[in-house]
Order: C-alpha cells, then structure tokens, then sequence
C-alpha cells in the first residue's frame, strides 16, 4: 500500500520551525518567533466584537459556497476605497484563507502537465500545491538585478521554450517584502494578456506597505485573478479567512470547485471579517509597529554584519544572506534557534537552489 | 484562456438548492429547509462558551498544521469511551471539516488515473473531489438487495477488471441513512487489507443512530483512514473543523500535505470543539428531536403515498423513490420548492443514473 507520488512534496519549513519552537517552549524555554507571518495582536476589536454576537445570535450554519453577500459586497466597496476600481461583488469568493483561494484558482485554470512560472525566491506552497496537483511550476530566478521580481523577458524566454498556462506574482513578495512597480506589473499583464496566460496576483501583504500604497493587478489586467487575505493587515491568520476576485466568466467554476472542495468558509470568521474594515485605527496602530521594528531590525542585522538583505518595501519580513557566517541555511536556523532561542525560517523553504 | 478540464465537475447540487431557497427568503418567502445537512440547533453551549473564552484570551494565530495538542489528545479519549479503541494523538489529524479530510487523504493515497471505488448513491463530492484531483471514481451501484451498501463481491469485479486504489465506505451512509453490517464492513476491510487498497471510511454521521451505535472502521482494519467531523453530531457546520485518523506511518504525508494547502485548521474552532465533548447533555437531547422527526417524516411521506425509501439507520436524512409521481427529481424538487416552500435535493446529485 503506497503513498502516492503527488504527495511527495517538501514540507513547508515554516511549519516545521514552528513545531520545533512549541516543542522548545513547551519545555519551558523562551523563543522569540520571527519564523511565520503570524502578528502578535489578535483580530482587531471591531472583529472580535462582532464574532462575540455572532456567537450568541447566530446557529453559525453552512454559508453559501461563494460566501456571505454582505462581506462580499464590503469588499468590493474596498476596492472602491482603496484602490478606485470597481469590482462587483459578484466576482469576489470568500475563501478558508488565501490556501483555499490558490487551491481553487489552480484547480480552476490548470491541467496535469501544464506550466505555471512563480518568482523564486517566493512562497513555497504555490510549487507545491501546483505539484501535488499534477501541474508544473516552472521557477523564474530573481535577485538584486531584477528587484526580485520576475521580467517579461525571463517570463518569455520560458513560454517560448514551452508554453506557460499561468503566472504568479506576489507585491509585496513574500520572504522578500519587495514591491513591483506599476511599469513592470503593467508589462507582465499586459505580456499575460497577448499570449492567452492567466496572470494571478497574490496580494495578502497589500495593507502592509511602508513608502508606497502597492497596487492591485485588477489595475492593469480586466483577466488577472486577485488572491487576498484577512491574515496579514487585518491580523486574523487563525481565522483561515480570504477572498479571491476572478473575471465573471469564471464565477461558476469557482462556485462548483468550492462547493466541493470547501463547502463554505468558516462562518465565524466572515462575520468578524466584515467588521474588520471598521477596525483601521487599530490596524494602522499595528503597522506602525512593524515600521519600527522594520527600521530596528534593519539597524540591527547591519550592525551584526548581516548587512544585505532584499528591499523590504511592505509586508513584514526580511530575506538576509548569511553566506558570510554559513553555506548551510537550515544548520544556520536550527543553531540560532538552539542558542539564542530566536525562531526564524531557512531561505531553503522559498528558494531550494539559492535559498542559504 | 481556457478553464482547465479537472474543473468541469457538477456542481454539488444541494449548494444550488441553498442558493435558491436563500433567494425566495430574500423576496421574503417563508422556506422548511430539508436540502442540506444542516442541523437546526447552535453548537453546544459548551461549545460557544470556550470559543467566547478564546476570542477573549487567546490571539487565535496559526496553529499546527496538525492541529492543537489538547483537541488531538480529546478526540483519543473519545475513540478509548466510544469504541473501546486504542488511537494514539499523534495518528489524529485535525482538519478543516471533512472536506480537507477527504482532499488530505485522496492526495496523499492517489495519483493521477488512479481508481477509486465509492457506493451509489453516496456524497457527490467524493466523485467531484475525486475527479478534479484526476483520479478515476468507480461508482458501486447499490440498492435494497445490498442494503444500500457495496458487496466484496462487486469491489472484487471491479478490482479484477481493473486494479482499485481505494475503497470509500459511509455509515451511516449520505443520503440514504443506512449502516453497514459489522460483518459486511469485516469483509470489505479483510478484502482491501489483501489486495493493498486503501480504506476510506466516512464516519460523519457517528453520534446520529437510532438502533443500534455505528462500529469504526479503525476495529475492522489497522490500515484504514478515518473521516469524521464536528459538523453532524455535534451541529458545528459552519465552523469548519473535524478530524482524520491515519496510519502512523502515513502522518508526515499528511503533514506536509496540510501545511501546503491548508496551513492549519481554524483555531477559534478548535478551541470550541474541544469543549464540544463535554455537550453530551445538549447534543442527546438534540438527537431525540431527529429521531422524533424521522418517526414523523417517516409515517407522514407514507401517508402521501412516499412510501418506497432507504432504512435510515441514522444522520437525519431520507432518501425517498419518487418515481410514482414523477421522473425528473430535479423538476419534482423544484416545484415543491416553488409550490409547498419546502427545499428538498434531488436524487440526481448522489446518484446521477438513478437518482431520480
């Protein structure tokens, strides 16, 4: 009796650093956790509070598969808002985190064999969730030279060896926090566009930028698919609560997959999720804690010799070579870890080749 | 740009019909929702409590991918009272509802092509599932000669024709209700353990049976992967969370699995399925209320001239021949949505041939 091949993905190390950490403290040692995008405030009061009366007025059923209407519609006036485009709330699934909004769209726009080319260094679980599914994800190296964002001269050199079915961005990217410029995004959508590619845009880090709001793709593409989040900005991770924005001809795919795959997103947390948007005081009281601990840990690392690091334009998180101390990325987290009781996750999670 | 193929499955149509009778009740139409599985009743008060609690005293990050400790070591206790069996914590997979149970488990057992044999009628997104992953589900037609549930006589005709990954079994069975014998299940568990296919048993309607308990597939075979859920029982649909226990040898698999698509179950809804077991009280109570209604939907469909349905040994459904009134389910179903304001499924969605 096997296992099957699919299944023979790497672990996502994060997770792994997080269960050595709670093993540490469950022993009754200190550790300082830098190695998940976890916030260390919990949803914002607004949240809670309407989760507080949902709990005692609400039997909490089943939703719609798409979700709530109201939430829905709350987003679409936040995009209205913030961004100034118009998104009807038709297009806007509420999802079980943006986990369930990549499962989807990847389920919903690739088939076994097809290509789909991501940033590397970049969130490890899009290779692998495209993998485990049977589809191929083709990695566009980035660095210093390209702002670690993917070209559409990298982008097209691969669909010309053999042809892409999709592409990934991340602004602000995660491990490294770098945002694309308008110019580069505007390229790649419109390079998506002429070649029949759908483009997915994951933006679970918008909210959290420190010199220039980031944009959404829906600016520069009416086909991009939006994967967002209420993990990051509005501090709810534990509540597994997203939303993704798909063109209107891809609703009913969606819908069915989600129906299936899902059943609905937690009803909780689409309650506290609609009440969040009220919360922005809180919220930009928390992000101004991570301006400072930006500006501090950037002061600090320089200091200790750490001193090139990927320019972290938003999101919370820094992407540091330490190839001056070790060539062994995991042995160099593992030690920090061990004597300093400071958690921090291997490059090698978000680049296998580079990431030490 | 085209969709992808793995994503035109049905869409589970008991979604569509909620989707319906939400729309009457928005134009303020009374509907008597019997469509989905659904309880009326709140989590236990138990329950909520905790969760109140937690929304209090607890950050509600990221926990585990595979769950908190406390909830994976309750569910142990359970498997000890309920079934007199012996199930390590560290075998207990806590899952965002049984859909990420049935998705973890077809991904970590089957690869692209594969066969999968499941009853019919039986839970539509087994095959959708199934299908969208690019496996092949084998439908085992069953009827009131098998009791509504699949022989080793058919599971062996369709090994033989061609090999079987996989064996799904449900008891008590959606829609119709029914248990499997302990022998039958001893049969088929003896016949996957010596051709090497997997068991996957469907344990959500566990707590919900009338004559006599619902037996665990985990006495009848050491191999097999147990399904099972908050969401019935103990009336915590909206939440999100149950529960899947594998082979000791299978949970690293399942791990990495979980990390990659799902991160980790919802934590607010952990906290409160934890205290969930201590609902026993309010959740008997519950139950004497399906069993009074199953007395009364019982004689008043015969009554009606309904009298032709599957033995509801348990969970709260009926599966009911309409053939003497008409030959279309999904027409039937609609016009009695229309004409009564009673939302019912039609058969079509667990059994596409007879279904109706």
């Amino acid at each position: 009796m096997r296992v099957s091949q699919r299944s023979k993905i790497a672990s996502f190390m994060v997770m792994d650093v997080m269960r050595h950490a709670a093993a540490k403290e469950a022993a009754g040692e200190d550790v300082i956790h830098m190695e998940v995008g976890q916030p260390a405030t919990p949803a914002p009061e607004t949240a809670r509070a309407a989760a507080a009366h949902g709990l005692n007025s609400d039997t909490l059923g089943y939703t719609l598969a798409l979700g709530r209407m109201n939430l829905r519609q709350r987003i679409s006036e936040h995009y209205r808002d913030t961004y100034k485009v118009d998104v009807n709330a038709s297009r806007i699934v509420i999802t079980s985190g943006s986990s369930a909004g990549f499962v989807l769209t990847f389920l919903a726009l690739f088939d076994t064999g097809q290509r789909v080319a991501l940033p590397s260094p970049g969130y490890p679980c899009y290779r692998q969730i495209l993998t485990a599914l049977g589809q191929r994800p083709v990695l566009i190296e980035t660095g210093p030279d390209t702002r670690w964002m993917p070209t559409v001269a990298a982008l097209e050199a691969q669909h010309h060896a053999e042809p892409l079915a999709g592409v990934i961005l991340a602004s602000p990217a995660n491990p490294t926090g770098t945002m694309i410029t308008p110019e580069r995004l505007a390229e790649i959508a419109a390079f998506c566009d002429a070649n029949s590619i759908w483009l997915v845009s994951d933006e679970i880090y918008h909210g959290l930028s420190y010199d220039r709001p980031a944009q959404t793709a829906l600016v520069a593409s009416k086909r991009a698919l939006v994967i967002n989040s209420f993990s990051k900005y509005y501090s709810m991770t534990g509540w597994r609560i997203g939303w993704l924005i798909v063109p209107e001809d891809l609703v009913a795919t969606i819908e069915r997959l989600a129906q299936n795959f899902y059943i609905s997103p937690p009803t909780l947390s689409q309650i506290a999720a609609t009440a969040a948007f009220d919360g922005a005081k809180e919220l930009e009281a928390n992000k101004s804690v991570y301006a400072t601990n930006r500006t501090l840990l950037s002061a600090g690392l320089t200091e200790v010799g750490l001193d090139r690091f990927a320019p972290a334009d938003g999101a919370f998180y820094l992407y540091v070579d330490i190839t001056k101390f070790s060539d062994n990325a995991a042995n160099f987290a593992r030690q920090m870890l061990d004597e300093t009781g400071i958690a921090v996750t291997p490059g090698l999670d978000f680049d296998a080749h580079c990431g030490h």
